[in-house]
């Protein structure tokens, strides 16, 4: 194997950290993961991340000089000039120098973006935006967020914090967000309101299979499998948020006049109802010329999107 | 004076075309208007725009071997690749080659693009935007639209059609636009319905200065006026308006984590009312750490935003 063909990539998130060694084709070499933790706070880098890729290192000795570069996807807001994440609640992570501390560790230079730009990333190398120039990948999850590359270059803004597509308002005058806007996409479309309406139709007592089981937990996977199972009322949610995220679509592609929209994340996996309805929405609402230009499409790197995109980040030497 | 220093711009709106010999500095060294013409149509090139030129050309032979391109700011859709403007319908412009066309003329390299694309460039190279690499533009007038820099680069889309801000929907149930989406940012607070909230309160027998001359040919332009010389309705709907903007711009800061927004356009003139407007709502709106990193100001080089951007095509090799 050719020498600096190699990157070192990590997934940091609530549930997970994956760490994979991935060439320039995009392919997996060798993989590991955790979970996060129990407890999460600052000792997560030194207890999870760094035996983690401590493993993936010494069983790769043979090839360890092919190894160019570590990148980061993480939750959370990051720093990439200082490589720093800056706060990730659900890793109980502030002001972490994650960057300095694996350069010194490893003695490689390290790459950190956010999950979701970072996504978009491995989407756009080796998914479903393959080929693109103008890509932007949604994931909608517990929130909503996207990354968006333009004319070839992800859109960053000047704090690294571009592309909060969930805290769009599509309702100017709707209710108060934790973010302090009003009407955001988010309260509207995300898993967490997904799942917030599917137990308000249980309380009124409406017939569905979403009424068994412990009605405070229910979360928006089971609303979308329930709903992948044919049952009515959970459709009928996952249709009006698909309504909901297909405007907030068509104002990004009057925004960004984009070539393909990839959509991953949890709630996705009820692409076959979400996505139909995101996209008569748009072919609804969206500038005739625009939507002529535009693919919506699934995602294709499923959970290995964020450690794909890191080693993207390494192989574009960064964002 | 050393070659190649000097632009030739033309800006090429419904009223008027200005063109203007500029320089590295953004300052015009000799410049000279007439109005668009009475009928619309392909020959406003031939009849118009040309002899315009022709006459800068001429009077400026000394210092011909100095200009090292032509730029064009032009109202409608462009073609930067093709340099043709696709369709302009204030102009009665279609599929006009006018790339071709002045480059066969003048012998001389041409870049085109949109008017708010345009100004957005000029605002940033020479104008409240200087020295930033995140911008946006902002134009509120008949309509409403931007030009965005994102990390020092023009974000263009794919077909030439990115920053359709006055097509953004605040109101996802909203009012039918004509543009095909629902609740457009343009139906709340562009010129047109400012002038339209204006006739209505007038037949709804308030009593406000506006209500004298014309009531169907009011203008937001007298709205704005009126507003600036304390009449009470006109003060509240330019408030109105401002409140939306807001929240339009809100979205924008959340898309794009952008470092200023300049906002040009004739219904800014009335800026002393409507900025503050804005910038309250951004501030009541936006998530804390962004709205901390952001600047909204109003444009610094007016009506010559446009052929100053036109100049700043050709010193930036195109869009």
């Amino acid at each position: 194997m050719k020498r600096a063909s190699l990157a070192l990539g990590i997934d940091l998130g609530g549930t997970k950290i994956l760490a994979a060694l991935i060439d320039k084709q995009g392919k997996i070499y060798d993989s590991e993961e955790v979970p996060s933790q129990v407890e999460p706070g600052e000792q997560i880098i030194r207890d999870r991340v760094i035996p983690l890729m401590q493993t993936i290192w010494e069983r790769n000795a043979r090839v360890r000089p092919s190894i160019c570069g570590i990148g980061i996807a993480t939750a959370g807001l990051v720093d990439t000039k200082t490589k720093t994440i800056k706060v990730a609640y659900n890793l109980g992570l502030k002001d972490a120098a994650i960057g300095h501390l694996l350069e010194q560790r490893f003695r490689l230079p390290v790459h950190i973006g956010n999950d979701a730009n970072v996504a978009a990333i491995g989407e756009w190398m080796w998914g479903a935006g393959k080929g693109y120039r103008d890509v932007i990948y949604i994931t909608v999850s517990t929130g909503i967020g996207c990354g968006i590359i333009s004319g070839g270059r992800l859109v960053t803004g000047v704090g690294d914090s571009a592309g909060e597509f969930g805290h769009i308002s599509i309702a100017w005058d709707g209710p108060k967000c934790a973010c302090g806007n009003y009407g955001c996409l988010e309260n509207y479309a995300s898993g967490t309101a997904i799942a917030r309406q599917a137990r308000q139709i249980i309380r009124e007592g409406e017939a569905t299979k979403l009424a068994y089981g412990n009605v405070e937990a229910l979360t928006a996977k089971e609303v979308a499998e329930a709903a992948i199972d044919g049952d009515g009322p959970a459709i009928r949610i996952l249709q009006q948020a698909g309504k909901y995220i297909g405007a907030g679509v068509t104002n990004l592609i009057h925004l960004f006049d984009t070539e393909i929209i990839i959509f991953g994340g949890g709630v996705m996996k009820a692409s076959q109802i979400l996505l139909p309805v995101i996209s008569e929405t748009v072919q609804d609402r969206c500038i005739p010329a625009m939507k002529e230009r535009v693919r919506l499409v699934s995602a294709m790197l499923g959970s290995e999107a964020g450690v794909k995109g890191a080693a993207g980040l390494v192989f574009s030497n960064g964002v």
